[in-house]
């Protein structure tokens, strides 16, 4: 399909980039109902890794077969299914050239009890063979083992430039001096998008900011200035700038709520406050297949109506 | 052999790997008697390394000699043969194209008291001047030193397949956080057989799982849904369904039970449950030659019964 | 332009450098308001990855912008401008040629709390492919991680030498044995200037010395050689000289100071101590940019009246 | 010379390896008094990084200089003269061709308090260029640092097989679960053969093995089968048994016997109980000439005698 | 100059050597005053880096000046000039040929509370494109990160080789377990001079050694063969027989002492036991310009004495 003014707008944010990367951004962009609008739904499925199979797929038992999926998000139309090593394998050539996929390069599981930091569990070249569009990177901020975590992203992006993909940054904050609740503050959760932003990540994924806020030196900023924190939509439009004005793109997770009704209600709020998608799994494919084929189809439908 | 329908479905669900690596994947499925079937029953012996000669060698002190076990395996009618570097070296040549050969690339004694983490022993490069047919290499979930040994598996997975060698992973979850019961827990073996999967293991063989339940949140899964945890049988059937839905060959090794009666119930009850067959050791190593024969033919006949 | 008398001279003290080094040490003496004089203004905008884009940008909202930066450096005649990758790369294509950039290639934040020791974020290659003039480096004199700083930043000016780029070190001496005064005594300053020096940094960039002496033997010599370090002019100059008897560029941070006036006086006794220039960022980005732009043209007009 | 039967059957066990490793294996077995018999003795001398010179040559000060040791090694007509980088160095040019070799790539001094683990301090690459036929690693079974030190020995082990080099692994038990006793019980002494010998150790070198029991569990096994340990005999063919059956060359050292009488009475034991050769340093050099060339031609002839 | 008998002599302990790195050593010896004697005085000033330019230089303050040194060394005649990586690209192109220069390839500061162990600070590429002769390296013997050290030694040292060059190491023992008077004991100092010779220094640099005996053992064997250990003299002999019965070259620095009188019968002492030399740094540059030239010479006219 033809580019968009839309999408050339966010191209030129990147000017720098390579036209391999350029190229590969743009085909994330042009995939799916969302194609040429610059938002942007995609379906994660690295849970079965990060906290078993059992909690998990138990919910929809269907979703214990790999091909569920990637046929899940290619008939709901997102623009791109990311996953670790295994489910990419189990379905790459079998649905190849179908929908853009993501591999999930690093990992994490619940067994052990360690500083935050993923394992990194598939390579460049394994995204290359397997004919993935982009790699993803999860990152904890606040971890003592940030230097590690961020080393291994910078040389995994240069990696990935140099066969022409882009590189899609998790940024999960957490860590020995923040508390529970400032892993999702909305102060905390605008500099994970900004760390990431200078980290080079060409797309940023973060978790939808509460209004709580963790650190005393932001606390003061914001009430001197008055930044507005008080609906998700303003945290929103806060993480989205921090994130070089708004010129990378940022995608939110759908959240801890369950009904759909909170949950469509949360993504009105991401796209009124320019989030430029979503990023939606558990909600999705623990649901009955209808159930979760809809509830894709109807975020994506809130992301087309705010474009 | 020509390939059978069965080997060739279950080759379907590893259609994005090489050729090279499938056409050792299928050399193991089409050896010893149980050739064709789908199934496998492999004889491990790396417990010298593990246990020292004395425990694992005396109680059938022909088991001292390295050319014991190899020709045990030929004899019995097993898959394959699976060794660390030495005892592959002390047969390889002697024996070379009579049996599958798995070089166990990394192990631990119990010298010294380390968290859980086996050394790397030998390489892909030592598999392939041995003339072996794959790698095998053990992780243990829950580790503190997971990460370390997740990456180097992705390391040797990548260069295994680079060689066109297939990689089984022996998955023993284990660590600080874990009780001695919960190391084969059923919720434990079945997240350790889906980490295993999304790593990219080809083969992947854990503990028979018992009935207890380890964490809090598997618990309340498990009761909700009504998932049947309560013959081993029904918790093979978990782990096998947690590795890709069965799209996976999943393994399980003998267990602890000792006198013949009991383990090849145990055995009935894995071919029950959907295992893709066993690796079978001291069980068949420390009795008389001929019982050992006979149990590892026994163990055999049972898998190709339920193919 | 030509090359002054002055820039001769400097360059003379490099005498061992490649040509290529020499001619990127040139261009950035011979870039904007104070070319041909031998001093620089450089500036730096890193606080978005070290302390958050709230606190560094929301008091001059327009500086969200990576545009905001790059163009206030170019309009202000400064002869450089240094930033992370992420802002690098958002500017790069775009003002191609327009002023010298100076690629920050590792960053801290600070939302973990860990020794002292910058991520390592971008690489040489990085700051080839985006047309860079130098890179820029930190160190922490007095961490616990001093030896795997060192060593990184060893091999870090040995990549940029190969490719004809200068380096330029951050010196921030902090740590474990250092009381926070310490920090910025007029001893450890001069001292991690020296190190710098011998690390073979080619500018060396220091936080104004304060009056403050940390080191007991330091104490001793300060005062039985009656060395002067009463007026930050003093405590620069001994600065300066510390660093090869003045044949190293060393540039000063603008300091603490907030209000003009005592900002401008603090560039003042810079100038006369002997700096060879400013790198000065919140104080320049953070005003509105009438007066961001002034305070610039400002401390650059001190500099070459000192010239 | 030729190479006889019992050479040749040595050699059947090692059908695996490479041509050139063979080769040198060979030229190990057939130099010195004791060519062809299938025995070694080696004189090793590490004893000065170990212990210092002081105490390691000041009992007979000829020792201080290194042309002493190998001259006494092939005065008495030793297998092979065994050192550390310095002192191979100081000779291997000089005595060029007249006894083989063995670099000893790995060392410790007493001076640093660290957990068991030798630093390496020369190369294969050292080796070849020295004229050396093998090179000597130490290992520390049961130390924390073991996984750091099999590691590194499969690395030294590949890269001397890429140039036709044997490894002689010294392997000596100890660290933090282990009692000072239990570092030559003979339970753990066999162990540590059985380790090194799958480590793909060519030759083993261990310490004479005492009555005392270390492992529980080994303690029942060898009273359920009634292993024979009581005399120094029964112990060494226990340990050679536990390195393949005897299939690895298995050779002892002298122990800390000093009187000529006993070591002379334990290396018949080590003769009788299957022990392949000793191994003998400081009971050699730190006699006067006449009476260490004495002991160590007496030491051949009894496994001579043995052969 | 033609090579002298007693530097054919020296030569000929280094058999083993490449001729790139003989030709080197013997460059060594051939410059200078003491030229062709075998003995050698070199000028080291690591101070700057080690103790901060306040402290090394200000005595003398016209040592702040990189030119300084050098032409100290090569007006009184010294056979080497030693420094870190600044001070050596500082004056390498300038006195190009003049003088052989020594890159001190690791360096040590005092901000830092660290274990012993210098930071590698430049390379062998570093020496060989500033056009150097030969490099010196710090170990710390008594270290929990000795071996961390003797790595990374082994390695430099086989670059070095690689391009014809010497290594010179600066033996300091020090660590947990050893006390403050410990470090320069006698017996630790000699058997410092032992594991440098056995890693396979060229040129060993330690301490001269006081009469303190450190450990247990050694004071026994001490006291057993009435090891002389009264005079300096007698210590410098037994450090010397120490490194390979006096087959490799050990200098000695100046010690603590500064008054010239106390200072040159240290020096004569040293001469009378052996020592290949001294290396002079602080006493030297410390004085004003004439004191310090005079006292080079007067060190350099002893060992012309003793020659």
């Amino acid at each position: 399909m033809p580019v968009t003014d839309r999408v050339k707008q966010i191209m030129s944010w990147y000017g720098s980039e390579s036209p391999g990367v350029k190229a590969n951004l743009v085909r994330l962009l042009n995939h799916g109902t969302l194609a040429g609008t610059g938002k942007l739904v995609i379906l994660p499925v690295d849970q079965g890794f990060e906290h078993g199979a059992l909690r998990s797929f138990e919910p929809n038992p269907a979703a214990y077969d790999p091909d569920y999926h990637v046929q899940l998000a290619i008939e709901s139309g997102c623009n791109a299914y990311a996953a670790p090593l295994g489910f990419i394998e189990a379905v790459a050539d079998k649905f190849a050239g179908q929908i853009p996929l993501i591999l999930k390069v690093n990992n994490s599981d619940t067994l052990a009890k360690v500083d935050p930091c993923s394992a990194i569990t598939s390579s460049v070249r394994d995204a290359q063979r397997l004919g993935c569009t982009a790699i993803g990177y999860t990152i904890y901020p606040g971890s003592p083992l940030r230097n590690q975590q961020y080393e291994n992203l910078r040389a995994m992006i240069e990696q990935a430039r140099d066969v022409g993909m882009p590189s899609i940054v998790w940024a999960y904050p957490r860590g020995a001096g923040m508390s529970k609740e400032g892993e999702t503050a909305v102060d905390v959760a605008a500099y994970a998008a900004q760390i990431s932003a200078q980290l080079g990540a060409h797309i940023i994924k973060i978790k939808p900011p509460t209004a709580h806020i963790e650190q005393a030196e932001a606390k003061k900023v914001i009430e001197k200035y008055n930044v507005p924190t008080k609906t998700l939509a303003d945290r929103v439009r806060h993480c989205v700038k921090s994130a070089f004005n708004g010129k990378r793109i940022v995608i939110f997770s759908g959240g801890e709520s369950r009904d759909t009704a909170s949950l469509l209600e949360d993504v009105k709020q991401l796209a009124e406050g320019g989030a430029f998608g979503s990023i939606m799994g558990r909600n999705a494919f623990q649901r009955p297949h209808a159930e979760g084929l809809k509830l894709l189809q109807d975020v994506i439908q809130i992301f087309k109506a705010s474009a």
